[in-house]
């Protein structure tokens, strides 16, 4: 598929992250103040909430006031064909097959100043371990190379539960937290701020349509909606102390920054790959009926407070060893409900060499070896005041589809009133 | 306190669960089949939506249509001072100096035979593992006597997130799941239903009021709503196999069946005591400026399916080493922002003899010592049909501060589709 075209210019370049092929899904606040559901169109947003106030673009022909709280949960939850029928819509409205469509003028935004929102309301989180780079490093950083994967590492997409109100939207500062920390030669723990504050370049999977008892892959699949960068911030020394016997829990309840748009499984479809050949066969429910893992190019930067950014990995969602599609399988063999607005973690994405390690953990070897960034500055873990930066896209023939950046500054833990 | 009597004869007796003293809040299907809002009154319920639909008890002053949709979580956010004077409107109109209060009579309906709802919405699901006696049975188990407790242990409240959608009201029944296993002498997993499903006898705590940010022990009891049965149903087979790095998640999303009756600190007031002693000085963060444990004695029975009820275990909520006030300010301490409706686990709640111990798996000791129940047979875990009941009060001066009971029966393993 080429580039589709716009009446909206900026969004015919093969280097914007939202051409017409992409189309993808946000919040953003108006200058009246109120949240308004939009879409991302070239350097622009095209205001859905206005549009289905003055009736011009309605959710469905059975639902109306579907985005009149500027929060796009109800529509995911509205399923498969309606999702796609919107699509079709909006397709049409921002085609250049429609002219130059001055009636839509004034629904279009600039994105550029334009404050943007948490796209969803987030039911549950749950964060994944499903990149085999990432936790071969991990493992052989902490248990040696010998015994670096767990023993169920082949045979199941590892994952915790996350904390869902910990959730932001990319632009949200992020305060250092305090915690309880140990170091190998202490005898007892102490509270202070984390020392070991460190960034995870993720994948986000958006349920879409709930389910109740198990689901197979391909079911799990259709019930996605979409996708997000997402940076699991992670404190590593508060997780080191913590985490045993029964998994992280406040080194991971920050912060979790998501990307403002969210970009339809529709928008993904020429770019899906298959997950890797497997070592160990997988248990036949969790085996993919066809490629439901996408090639999306991934890319992090580093910006030390006041100064310019450095490159510090690169890698691509198709490292990863298990797709969220059997992610969100094996997360009903339980029979756990699933809700609209379920976010899952992908996993850090490592690839295999130095330079496509997806947390500073690795980049640094654990603090043995720090990174030199472009500045001249070197770093273990993240300081204040530094901005990290998380962007993807997927590249077809002459245009992106791209997923915008996911970004968050650090800030100096607070004072601590109770320690 | 003694006894406070009220016009509902039902409630003036020593054994009732919902004297007077005790009003908790719950929510039932009416005979027109709609959700309401109810407070146990002996053995009736005060229909609490009808009331305020008739504009005879109000929220508060400023509050309308509170209990409209009978669900207590919009109640739950309003705060200390609403609670407390809403307690005091309820306690005068079903106060025996109220007389018999004609006008209130057709607000009542009896307990027996009416579908009890869940009473707020979850809205996330944190379970602890904060009973010594049940971490150091396990840890024995697992490790050894001598590494029983986990270093940590003795310092923190160990806990991990888990799954809101898995949570349940008493009454429903709990099919079991199926799940990876793998045998000590398996080379590979296999997908299959659990064979080692097991309940665990907690309390649950319930926050009302909100927070941003760290708060302190006091803080924290001062936002707990109020406390419910729990029983946290566990697949130990796959929780073995899964756990390690990252601990539980399929094992514990089956489901977790708490009690229909919101027991409310005011209520449990009279009951506080302190958590023990300890042989490792607590940070100052984490102790405890008063007594925020209960006095709650507790049992669970097991009934195989059309057979008498043999109680399996007697314990109390006095065995806990950390609060559910500890437990919620360390649950923040990284910042983590806490929401009307989130559900606190204890953990399992074992005393310091084999028959208060709150599990099947500490029990059976893990299988090897079968439990005889009164009808001549035998468990290691739990068999399809077994009906487990968990009941507690804390035991007043002629008068019982009741938790009604937390139920759920096993259904078979379903029909596998995916294998």
């Amino acid at each position: 598929m080429p580039l589709m075209k716009s009446w909206v210019e900026s969004a015919n370049t093969p280097e914007t992250d939202f051409p017409l092929n992409n189309l993808p899904y946000g919040s953003f606040r108006t200058e009246d103040g109120e949240a308004h559901c939009g879409v991302a169109i070239g350097d622009m947003i095209l205001d859905v909430t206005a549009l289905e106030e003055d009736g011009l673009l309605m959710a469905s022909d059975e639902e109306d006031e579907v985005f009149f709280f500027g929060d796009w949960t109800e529509f995911m939850g509205l399923g498969p064909d309606v999702w796609a029928a919107f699509r079709a819509k909006i397709t049409k409205l921002l085609s250049a097959e429609n002219g130059d469509a001055p009636e839509l003028v004034s629904y279009l935004v600039p994105q550029v100043g334009t404050e943007m929102l948490m796209p969803f309301s987030v039911s549950e989180y749950t964060d994944f371990y499903a990149g085999k780079n990432h936790a071969v490093n991990v493992g052989t950083m902490f248990r040696g190379p010998e015994n670096a994967l767990p023993p169920n590492w082949l045979s199941i997409p590892i994952g915790y539960n996350g904390r869902a109100s910990s959730v932001v939207v990319s632009g949200t500062d992020v305060r250092r937290p305090w915690g309880q920390l140990k170091g190998p030669n202490d005898d007892l723990p102490r509270f202070a701020p984390c020392a070991r504050f460190d960034l995870e370049l993720e994948m986000g999977a958006i349920v879409g349509t709930p389910s109740e008892g198990m689901v197979s892959v391909q079911e799990a699949d259709d019930m996605i909606f979409g996708y997000v960068l997402l940076n699991d911030w992670s404190a590593r020394d508060i997780q080191a102390w913590e985490y045993q016997p029964l998994g992280p829990f406040q080194a991971k309840a920050t912060a979790t920054s998501v990307s403002p748009w969210i970009v339809t499984k529709a928008a993904l479809e020429g770019f899906r790959t298959s997950t890797p050949d497997r070592e160990r066969e997988l248990l036949p429910y969790l085996q993919e009926p066809g490629p439901m893992l996408y090639d999306i190019e991934l890319a992090v930067t580093l910006a030390p407070e006041g100064k310019d950014a450095t490159t510090i990995a690169r890698t691509n969602y198709n490292e990863m060893y298990y797709s969220a599609a059997q992610q969100l399988c094996h997360h009903t063999t339980s029979g756990c409900a699933m809700n609209t607005g379920d976010l899952l973690g992908s996993g850090t994405i490592s690839g295999p060499e130095k330079e496509n390690r997806g947390s500073l953990l690795e980049l640094s070897w654990g603090g043995k070896e720090p990174l030199t960034l472009d500045t001249g500055e070197t770093r273990s873990f993240l300081e204040d005041g530094d901005t990290l930066t998380l962007t993807g896209h997927a590249q077809g023939d002459g245009f992106r589809i791209g997923f915008g950046s996911c970004t968050g500054t650090i800030l100096p833990a607070g004072e601590n009133k109770h320690a």
